[in-house]
């Protein structure tokens, strides 16, 4: 029987999309595939599971892969901060193997930060940041060791990242609104942002509909270089 | 005929609770009754409607009014920010009435913030703040006018109201967590509160499952008077 030709897959799970790559072990890339949201909190254990398996079949299909030919599967999954999540993760994604004959093993989870550490660094220590809507720094030091600051979700922690940063300009639009501060330059961008045409229906919106503030933060940083 | 006793319903409608007067245009109290939330935001239109017409209905039954012996029903409705919104839950309140045969007339819906403001003045100027949960401020003016400040929600404001004091609180412990600030006493008295044994279960405990925050705005109250 010939050596079988070995691959293993790579994915990157977040609060948007899914993005998976399969490659040989000599590192080329051999194949790409795509999917919704696998964001733990989001998705939810199963439904993260579903989709990353999905994802891991499209890739070995696309390659030629049958599931022995998988080295090895890396995942770096937001929302995946804590071990007992990462254990009922891996251990849904192989009961769904097993199931849909399919069968994975080798499954590795990390959160989303630490794989960015990686791809960053390349096992060298250092530092790396992540704000988007949320934010988080990990540090390799040079004894290896992991430290973690800040990712801690948008209520408690994530200062700096877009959700933070919409806020306390949409924060400011209030405190012009009733009379707590000067004019700002945010409240034009707001109500054009949200496509509404006074601040009492922005709070309608903002409030009520419960919209997605993060998607402010770029027209801050408009405001800022425009001041 | 003889000329019917009229009397006058107050009551004040919250997210926890709400409590109702009826009294006679003399101001003497005849009876109370209370019942569970009617804030607008948190029980909807017709939620708080049918739990407003219960009290009236029941404070006419122990009165012994008929609905036709009301002269005015006064509302004080946390959520109750905006005119669309009291117009709506006026005409749920009515439809309600004539539904169950108990019609009702001379409705009034005002803020909760508003009805404190009557209360402590009596209509003279002065200025209001609320800081329970959330936070606001009414100002009437000498001549008569309302100004607001706050009051816009524990996303967008609230400023000094519980909520966002417990959330800053619980800041400061993350901040602990992680090493970005010094010991805090808020820490044990989190673990605490919380009823957990460490910062990650606490973690846990706040981002997933959702818990109140703002219940923890006495203790940090506490911590200050410690420390």
């Amino acid at each position: 029987m010939p050596e079988q030709i070995r691959y293993v897959i790579g994915i990157d799970g977040g609060g948007t999309k899914t993005d998976a790559l399969i490659v040989g072990l000599d590192g080329a890339i051999v194949a790409d595939c795509h999917a919704g949201p696998s964001h733990l909190q989001i998705a939810g254990i199963q439904g993260a599971a579903d989709v990353l398996f999905e994802c891991v079949r499209e890739c070995c299909e696309k390659a030629g892969c049958p599931p022995e030919g998988l080295q090895n599967i890396v995942l770096g999954i937001a929302g995946a901060g804590r071990g007992v999540d990462r254990a009922e993760l891996v251990n849904a994604m192989l009961a769904t193997g097993l199931k849909k004959k399919f069968p994975l093993k080798n499954i590795l989870v990390e959160t989303d930060a630490r794989i960015a550490l990686e791809a960053a660094l390349a096992g060298k220590p250092g530092i790396v940041i992540i704000a988007g809507t949320g934010s988080i720094a990990l540090y390799r030091t040079e004894s290896g060791n992991l430290l973690r600051a800040g990712g801690w979700g948008r209520v408690l922690g994530d200062e700096g990242g877009g959700f933070a940063i919409a806020r306390d300009a949409l924060n400011a639009v209030m405190r012009q609104h009733d009379g707590r501060s000067e004019k700002t330059l945010l409240t034009p961008k707001a109500l054009a942002h949200f496509g509404v045409s006074s601040s009492d229906e922005l709070i309608s919106k903002v409030i009520l509909d419960r919209i997605e503030i993060a998607s402010f933060a770029p027209k801050v940083f408009e405001a800022v270089v425009e001041r």
